[in-house]
């Protein structure tokens, strides 16, 4: 059977730097479709926010991650010359660099094929809120 | 032409944290399928382990991939508070966090477009033995 | 209606580590295609250099970038036993490994779907000019 596509794009307000889920709204968005299976593809029209897939059901876990993001990448780290949002701004860049600003899913049956503890996240690097635009592009069949 | 598609999955059995080529498997699903050229996205359902390109040749590459990773997000940090299953734990969520979750190869004449050194790893992050489940998803045109 | 496909190469010289930018090149692959939406999918087939999305607008933040990549994974770290092709060597490989080999990037009116600051860089890692190899996938419609 052909493949075919479709497009649609996510909004999104963010409320400061955080880990926000996504993956209800991307099953909802693969619902409205024709598509019973096939590949899902999210893009974050941003530089300082970025997608993570990761352990949804422990709130602990994104907590971490945050942590060692902020150590790893200081706010105001000396070494940066690009301030000009302010202390936040480089560091939400090299976030960006260092996570995905692309993400493939597949999906089956209509549902989304992501493991038993996987959440996709927007990740807002950020301290102020943010509207942000993901676009996915399904490529499917229906069948 | 027509693009069509289809979805696979492969079940690897690990043996503890280590880098295991995905190369040869991935081939097999391609020559499994009808198409002779288009794009493979593997997908690890999981968030302690994770999908890398990197050079397959010299086993001292995966070895000092290894050591900086250790290195860089040590197993029982005490920054870390989610530490249910132990030390590796989050440090293992933190791995998969910087490495891919996905990945998307072409293909073309049947073949993996990998470069000279390319290999594609699962890389597992836990100490103990798991069974990881990746799929595949082929778009691509038969000629 | 049904989706096609068609891929490319791109070769791109480089001359010494460095972010080189690549968009333009992919819009002009995109405009000689037949496609007016779909997915560009890049992938590089090297284990030495990647592909980034980040910042294009103010060159401090690629700057930025360096520093932080060359402070994170240090040319002659003592930790690296792969040096076969000298003290950079190794640490291509690990920022090969902690940036993107595939990207999958959104087209819509025949033009990438980039956000306003997106730039997609091609990045070198190593200090020797390299002729650099980038494939492109096109999965779309033509309508």
């Amino acid at each position: 059977m052909n493949a075919a596509l479709e497009q649609r794009t996510l909004s999104i307000r963010t409320n400061g730097r955080s880990l926000i889920p996504l993956g209800e709204k991307v099953q909802g968005a693969l619902q409205a479709s024709p598509f019973t299976r096939g590949l899902c593809t999210l893009f974050v029209a941003h530089t300082s926010a970025s997608l993570l897939i990761n352990e949804g059901a422990d709130p602990e876990v994104t907590r971490d991650l945050e942590r060692f993001f902020a150590r790893l990448v200081p706010d105001g780290d000396p070494l940066f010359l690009h301030r000009a949002e302010g202390p936040d701004d480089m560091p939400a860049h090299v976030r960006t660099a260092l996570t995905q600003t692309s993400l493939s899913l597949p999906f089956a049956n209509g549902t989304l094929s992501l493991g038993t503890w996987q959440e996709v996240f927007l990740w807002e690097h950020r301290h102020a809120p943010h509207t942000r635009s993901i676009s996915l592009t399904l490529i499917g069949e229906a069948t």
